[in-house]
């Protein structure tokens, strides 16, 4: 517990600093939008901008202004309706797939809501004597924004990913485009782990969520783990062999998947005179071979495995492993902040579990042994979700580097594929 | 036809003159929008603002200027596919339910892709000798841009009545406020028409559709029609009635919609402390209850006048009514031009068959006697979509006034209600 | 009106001996079918066999015998709730789409019900004086079972198609089966009307439906029409052309249906071996070039009429040709009693506008001049339905013979094709 | 292995017994009903009983006289299109919702191809030395007739209940219905288990299928297990309170799902009078309060045990605690072989973990460690299945009481009502 040490001016400075950047980060993202990009919804998983930008600021108004505050008046009565995303603990919402019709409050007006709530959370954390709890509260507001900018960047990528103009987001990376030089890739080698007995979930006093709290023990038997990301290319090797064609290697619901939505490739590819080409947020661009796979369902990680003759992952597996081998964070990990939001080849023989793309796990994402959620509107925060989803490890190529940990539990259902997702290799030893 | 006594220097100008008044016109209709307005696409029937401007551009330029103007160079190819609204013959085009995730071209960019239409339009029409066939195209596409103007205004209302904050597009209407002070509406009254042979359809020189084109002998047998528009307050005594809750009221179809869609007023409407409001372009009002009911579905039209024991008049009796009471365009009527945008209470004793609200008919949107598609992607204007609609007469408040002509057929499916619809009775003489 | 010459006694038997023959005949047509055949529902359009078979026997119970015959006692009140089509002055009935969930009452139960009923009609029809509205009612219950005999086979067929097997109902016809012996179809000719006023809608005192009642005025331009039915050699030419492929004939509803249902052929077309063949009641049959098309939509009727630069006729134009050209009904017209329940070769030069396939008109089904609804739930026969449908005339080859007259208005929606429905082309006189 | 020490005679003597009491039990299961009720499939995952009666049959046919019959001629090519179920290795089939559509071959042509098989499987069974292979494939197709006579019954009831007459399946059980009797039910109390390694999974050489093998270790902490069963009483609690309306105790697609489907009580549930009922195989009775809930989804089964602050047991602390509570089953089990066909209440103090209803459990069906698919069509039995459904253990009151084993894993989809399903109460101990 070093914060301990520090004295509460500290802490609040810290805080408040911490919540700047945060909030600074997220409208610095925006900067390459048109007033256009903020308002869209093409698909009901996807969030406009402007409503991300919103809801992370009700957030904060919400759970702390309104509540801890006594002088805080609320921006606009009517904007809980607008920019609640899922609490039934707190009243009617708009439902999810209109938050794209809704014109006003217009963007201006969001960044008026912004500044309004920035003005009053700094009043807040730097008068007063904050409570635990609320220090809580503003570390989650904090987590919560930056979850926001990694979807802000996805479903902009695939508002944009959808127009037929194919309009980059970042001017490209003319390294990027050089396929011809191709990296060196370390060739694919499995590390192996005895079984035994592990422990598995968050332990310590930083900032965490529920539902990766809670110490438990679990046995694992002998497995090894791939020390990289499955590439591109080996990738289209699947693709060349009838992947997409061929039901023996698919789930039951994944086979109805790709006959009723005629998936023939991961999303965002697109075949130009013979050429698989991805959009990227620097525009359509050539399929870097050596980089990771990503854009692919759980069914497709699967599948791959199923024919590559190994399996996925468990997410217990997969927190020894990391654990053992990464016990920090690589300098080399493709995060937000490495600015190319787009996943890199592994060119480094190091096993790196950090960043680059999402990892399947074929691991249920259900509570851990004594999860108990919390009272009121937070209880709702994750465990009303763990459900019919599958946990993902590591983070991406979009996601803060700050915002992740060895035993951060992400999830999403088996057919989604808008978030940077990809594969990492395991096998039992027999 | 007076414009044959004009030398072709005065046509060239009434027709050039004629272009940049539509154009500026359409433009003027969006002074009040806010850039996000522009973008959106809340139902499938309704097109973003900015889809409308641009459409009616890319139809001069893809039937005038690509195939008349030799020096012409394309604005932008992929274009093409963003705005050809439903013309087969001119290849691929977005999905019609997709115009709404377009966030490119921007707003700023269909503006500027209009500026150089209307360059090389201006050079067009100022530089040669036109055609017959070329000032007949011209004239097609102005009256296309006004049908387009009144889209806008129709859908721009649906896109800010969808959204809870109800935003005015215009300032509020002080007259039509006071509703105290009840405007003297004439008692319902019928004119009796003789039974005999009339001949029905446009004939004569100036702009016309092709749909209305062919004059030919229609019998009718003896028949009243309505001097003026149902209004509100009499439509609220229909559903004080119980109107929506009596299925003897309404035709198989529609009576299943009332269900399905749970409809339990016109569109807009909603009950505030047990008053109806409305939606209006100037907000939310109380309704007028002496102004002409609209956003109504034929469904609605057709139910009110089985409650009221007498029906719709076929397209043919109300356009032998309105040619007999109506010679000249009377000037209170109710048009774009008169700036409420809303319909207007009928204070006038004498009948006025133009402008307020299209009135639905009883009459199927089929083809006359004689016609014929126009070869070319132009014969799919109008000839395509004559199956399963309903025919309306006479202009609405949102119609620009010199568009509108006695022979004018619009047409709806039965279920719409977005456009400014509304009912004059009629019946036989037994 | 011969009738009115008989004294009652002769006019009770007649309707007694009319009500058993057409009892029985319904019984007739269920002869070959196994008892799962009476149950199942393919398509919600479709009724189970004994659902046909016990509705027509409640519509007996309900409008005559509960109200009629003060003995009668009700066979079993929750049948009601089965059996109702769609009266909703009658309370609460299963939902369409679930009739063919109900394994019970049983096929031999609902026998049962028709013995019962049909002791009790006895009686009633033997014992009284029935006043005209009870002949009428009785009469009208004898018309309606005789359109669900009809309604019966097109079910049935529905049925039987659907099955891989393509079990037969009838033993195949052995004449048919030579497709190698062509018959002589008389080439397309077409008979001149000239341009004047016509009545239209039945006069008279024999048994006639509310929707044709009202003999009116209707004026025609001169036009032609086709002295036979298009053949299936003559349809499959345009299909040959590639008329299922180009939208230039299509309405734009039937091009979206054609690519969203892919259509490439007439209902209960197989293309086997590069041969076409077709499920009929026969079995599965290679199609026959000489015999009329059949099982088509409105909008490929209406197709097939662009592209032979040919139109559908009005109702009314086939009303006036067909009592003019076909005063009395030929004798061999091909009707349910011929036994073939499949459309003939046209082979004799005299036209006939009766039996063999619906012809598709270009009238919408609207309400005459002067239509009124009958009070109560027999109001809901026809009236409720005059919406969004068009239009067909002269009965099929599984139409009862004395069920129809030059009068006699069916209706279908555009896209339905499980009635034998088929192409009479017209034109007008330049 | 008491097999092992048998002649193989006996071992043949054994299966060919087996093999014709499990054909006969079939059979028996059927003879309540009509021919009609053979043929409906009123959602799409129900199977019409003689769908049924013939895939089973199909799956002896294929498996093995088709591949170990040298003389065997298969009873009907066509079959096999109509009677596969899901193995994409074996060609095509019949779409699963279009089962209840096919009146051909009839249930007397599908007792027929019984038969058939049959007299070969005896022929088979009787005159060789069969391998390992064969027995294997024998024992197979007889515990997979066993799943399909629980299925039958479970879809049956589904059929009857769907029928607004309630049609019986069983003569009412008298006893049953004198609910106010009420039988002694202990209090509900919890075994405690103390944390430790336990070994999961079958072991042994008797019958068993893929998903249940591979004994593998699993760590669990210290949790209770209730003794018995949720009875209808106790969830009615739940009910009374609320439990449907407040949010706070589902999941998030629960809470979605009770909305959009309008869940308001257990499937088969009607109030009457202010007094629940229930379908039931004796037909609509009185809900006994003593008996165990059934019919509830894992969505309901969650909601429950969140309302009585507890949870769901894992598959692994069911396995354990069953393993020691029960390592015999009771002799008061209550399974197909009772003939109640419906839930009783346990009366007995001593804890029964089998029969009377599936336990949903709170683990994902998932793979265990080294999990392998059998090569071919076989591979598709289960492994496919393995996503995005829940554990249920201990079998029903409608399965076959052979059938059952302390490892066997049923497993169903989070909202899946139809199945005999209910709740036992687990917690941890902290």
């Amino acid at each position: 517990m070093q914060s301990q040490t520090l004295d509460t001016t500290q802490i609040k400075s810290s805080l408040s600093q911490q919540y700047k950047k945060i909030r600074q980060a997220s409208e610095a993202l925006c900067q390459p939008l048109k007033t256009e990009d903020y308002v869209v919804q093409p698909a009901a998983f996807v969030s406009p901008p402007k409503w991300n930008l919103a809801h992370v600021t009700w957030f904060f108004e919400t759970f702390i202004l309104k509540k801890h505050l006594p002088s805080y008046q609320e921006h606009n009565p009517q904007f809980a309706y607008f920019f609640n995303s899922y609490y039934e603990s707190l009243g009617n919402r708009t439902f999810r797939a209109h938050r794209g019709n809704m014109t006003r409050p217009s963007t201006e007006e969001v960044y008026a809501y912004r500044a309004y709530v920035d003005k009053y959370m700094m009043e807040f954390l730097n008068s007063a004597e904050l409570t635990e709890e609320q220090k809580d509260l503003v570390e989650l507001g904090i987590h919560h924004e930056q979850q926001h900018q990694e979807l802000l960047l996805t479903d902009l990528k695939y508002i944009l990913a959808n127009n037929p103009l194919f309009p980059a987001y970042l001017p490209p990376n003319t390294e990027n485009i050089d396929l011809g030089k191709t990296a060196q890739i370390p060739s694919l080698t499995f590390t192996d782990f005895e079984e035994g007995l592990h422990s598995i979930g968050y332990e310590g006093a930083d900032f965490h969520f529920d539902n990766e709290k809670g110490i438990h023990k679990v046995f694992l038997h002998a497995f090894r783990i791939a020390n990289r990301l499955i590439t591109n290319a080996e990738y289209m090797a699947f693709m060349d062999e009838g992947g997409y064609q061929n039901f023996a290697y698919w789930l039951s619901p994944a086979w109805e998947w790709v006959k009723n939505e005629q998936i023939e490739a991961p999303l965002y590819w697109h075949k130009i005179k013979d050429t698989w080409h991805q959009y990227t947020l620097q525009g359509l661009q050539r399929v870097n071979p050596d980089a990771p796979i990503t854009h692919i369902s759980y069914y497709e990680a699967d599948a791959y495995a199923t024919w590559a003759g190994k399996r996925l992952a468990t997410e217990f597996e997969w927190e020894v492993a990391c654990k053992q081998l990464n016990p920090e964070i690589p300098t080399n990990a493709v995060f937000q902040e490495s600015v190319q939001l787009s996943p890199q080849p592994e060119t480094s023989p190091k096993p790196c579990f950090y960043g680059n793309v999402w990892e399947w796990t074929n691991s249920a994402y259900l509570p851990y042994p004594y999860y108990q959620k919390a009272p009121g509107a937070l209880g709702e925060y994750n465990g009303k979700f763990m459900i019919n989803q599958m946990v993902l490890r590591g983070g991406s190529c979009v996601t803060p580097m700050s915002h992740i940990r060895p035993t951060y539990r992400n999830f999403f259902h088996t057919h989604e594929r808008w978030q940077f997702t990809g594969i990492r290799l395991a096998e039992h030893v027999l």
